[in-house]
């Protein structure tokens, strides 16, 4: 039996990471051998793989399957402790992470606290067109789906249940393509033969775009097969056509009412406050401008990373994606490595483009890679073994694997549970913070 | 392409389920080729596969793993079509179910509405000690239990710490020894090296008992090895001890004060309000009492099943648990297809006891059945073959079978999620009622 009071190593260099998404667990796990006290800091108690969370929302897979508890993840890490806790600034003068009364004092700081979706000033759209980051976002927009063909089945007035059956994604990346497909297959599919008045294949899924185009990261030949092969799955795709109004009726687009009960929010990302946290300069989705290492100006001890940090490489600034989170989490626990030993810094940031891929509904992707790119069956397969791959847990592989077969072959979804939470508790929390997802 | 307009049958005798637990989908399934058009109503849409709850409410399992969609589990049964609605009352002479301001008729009524927990009178405990009934219930017991050991990681203070790491389970029946058997596990097992600054196996479970002994409906030698396989597993076990205050800071039970952060009741159960929306002669835990056909005195078309009903056999009321609610619902189907055809009732509802069995902890179980009774390894392996059997889904099957062989060889959990829902979204809801529950 271990002391366990005397675990963590006090006189240590303490690096304290922020969130624990892709780049901050990247950044942790690269510290597991560095003479050095890693405290992470994330107000979720799980890691999360938001390239799944849509599932999540389309009642595919259960919330558990795409997460992993931050604490089992660094379980064997010695130099790691974790704490859930809601940081409320930075005291960057005394080094310092403010969590409400309680301060985490630091000798590195990496802030990899990620992105929400914005309304692009629209805020007052948010209660009518939820968007989709955290496990709760997901359950929620999973409630409002299901909730929505239970409602058109008792529904009596034909235009109230058109509207019940019709939903409205707003965003034309890779996050609003793969929801449109996968609405279109829950309805046409999985849905087909549960109602008795009402057809759920009559239900009409419309996808939103202001661009002339969607999956505007794609090259223009991909995203044209997308777009064939959404509406062979029923989906219906408008392109060049900007929201201006959304509202619990549905939502004005391109000048025309569209009536929707259900409209779901994929168009826009801002930066968590961590720029506010700093008084950094940041971009206009409120990413902090950080240097070829990844620190701040003039901060050599704070490094910002992933959909947080602004950096351009090639005259553009690199996308909000996994790989790049991971790969600045890796190269900030490569440079403090080499601090904290005295060594020379490694050379600057380099993001190295592995490719980039979407799927659309069932046994159908688009992989695009710096040198191959190909689409259908065999890219739906590439898809889905790499999503695999960067499951964190190997037990959610097996079971992430078991839950994709059986929906291919009975073309039926596990996770079609309607839950409300309980009324609040009356009794004074613990003194942690509300965990709603990062 | 059938019209779904027309597929409900207007002129056949309308038979009303209200309540999808064992009960009411084994009375809509016995009903499937009788000349009746189905009806089930429930507040949830998905049947819930209770015995298997506390696992979720101690992260062993994913809620979607024992649920089903209500409407997955009818699809191919075209007589029957499902509401999800919220009872709001009976209109006995109009012979009407109320769901707010609509109305449905019915020729014949199944009321199988279940339980809820009962404080005995001190409703005011309930904040501080959730009961387990449904699936918000679970996910909101997993989160207390999973953010008391996230918050005694960050206190300094030694009793607040211990307070915060001692949890106490009300009720020594069959869901109270399941509960503190799995939080003990959870605690000495699954968690015990995740932590930095605690030791969750130092982790104090305390299952209070107000009777001389733990799982009165069992064998007083079984119940004897129940008590003796906790106390292995950690559990401080209080028997003969009755619970006078429950609070925001633990306990008082046999007159001494147990400071605990998360207190779990598992004590009483009451019936659903069934019994007053019929202005029915109720028991004192608010059971219907009904006659040897399971139907309302002078009310030959209202059945009232499963927990919701009293019936005694042997002068004792038959137990609250699924084998009664199953097999009731059985018999209302066939008392209801024998009148439809116009034959004579079938004999009165007798009761056969296959036997019952309760599990603590890992592979260990006891099992009491007419002619036999066991306890240990093997006794588990029945426990277990025989829920696996019950549950209702054959995917569940292999997922639950796959998550309990995962448990048993690396001792890990693999739903260890705590999540908030987001806040009330602000559009109008659609015209069902929130979903909570039952």
């Amino acid at each position: 039996m271990h002391d366990f009071e005397d675990e963590m190593d006090d006189d240590l260099p303490r690096v304290v990471i922020v969130g624990a998404g892709f780049g901050g667990l990247e950044a942790a796990r690269g510290l597991r051998h560095a003479p050095v006290r890693v405290t992470v800091i994330d107000r979720s108690n799980h890691h999360l793989f938001q390239p799944l969370l849509y599932q999540v929302a389309t009642a595919g897979l259960s919330p558990a399957e795409i997460s992993a508890p931050i604490r089992a993840v660094l379980r064997h890490q010695a130099n790691a402790e974790v704490f859930l806790a809601e940081v409320t600034g930075v005291d960057v003068a005394g080094k310092r992470v403010l969590l409400g009364d309680e301060a985490v004092p630091y000798d590195y700081l990496i802030l990899a606290t990620g992105a929400r979706h914005s309304y692009f000033g629209h805020d007052d759209w948010e209660p009518f067109a939820p968007g989709l980051k955290s496990i709760a976002d997901a359950t929620h927009i999973r409630r409002k789906i299901l909730l929505a063909f239970e409602a058109a089945e008792r529904e009596d007035d034909p235009a109230r249940q058109q509207a019940l059956l019709t939903f409205v994604v707003i965003g034309g990346g890779p996050t609003g393509v793969e929801m449109a497909g996968a609405i279109a297959e829950l309805a046409h599919m999985a849905l087909r033969r549960d109602f008795r008045h009402i057809d759920p294949a009559n239900a009409r899924i419309v996808l939103v775009e202001a661009m002339p185009r969607l999956l505007g990261a794609f090259p223009e030949d991909l995203a044209e097969r997308v777009r064939e092969h959404l509406e062979k799955l029923g989906v219906t795709v408008l392109t060049q056509t900007p929201v201006q109004e959304v509202d619990a009726e549905g939502i004005i687009a391109g000048g025309e009412r569209i009536a929707a009960r259900t409209v779901i929010w994929a168009a826009g990302v801002q930066a968590s406050p961590a720029g506010k946290w700093l008084h950094a300069a940041t971009d206009r989705q409120g990413r902090v401008f950080v240097q070829p290492d990844l620190t701040l100006p003039e901060h050599p001890e704070i490094f910002v990373i992933g959909d947080t940090a602004h950096l351009e490489e090639d005259g553009k600034p690199l996308p909000g994606v996994a790989q790049v989170a991971l790969q600045q989490g890796r190269y900030a626990a490569q440079v403090i490595r080499a601090r904290v030993r005295g060594l020379p810094d490694p050379p600057p940031f380099h993001y190295h483009d592995k490719g980039s891929m979407a799927t659309v509904g069932r046994a159908y992707a688009i992989v695009q890679m710096p040198r191959a790119r190909f689409t259908g069956f065999f890219a739906w397969i590439t898809w889905l073994v790499v999503h695999l791959f960067f499951l964190i847990d190997f037990r959610n592989r097996l079971m992430v694997l078991f839950q994709w077969a059986w929906a291919y072959f009975t073309y039926q979804r596990s996770a079609r549970l309607i839950v409300e939470d309980p009324p609040r508790a009356a009794s004074p929390a613990p003194r942690v913070p509300d965990a709603a997802g990062v």
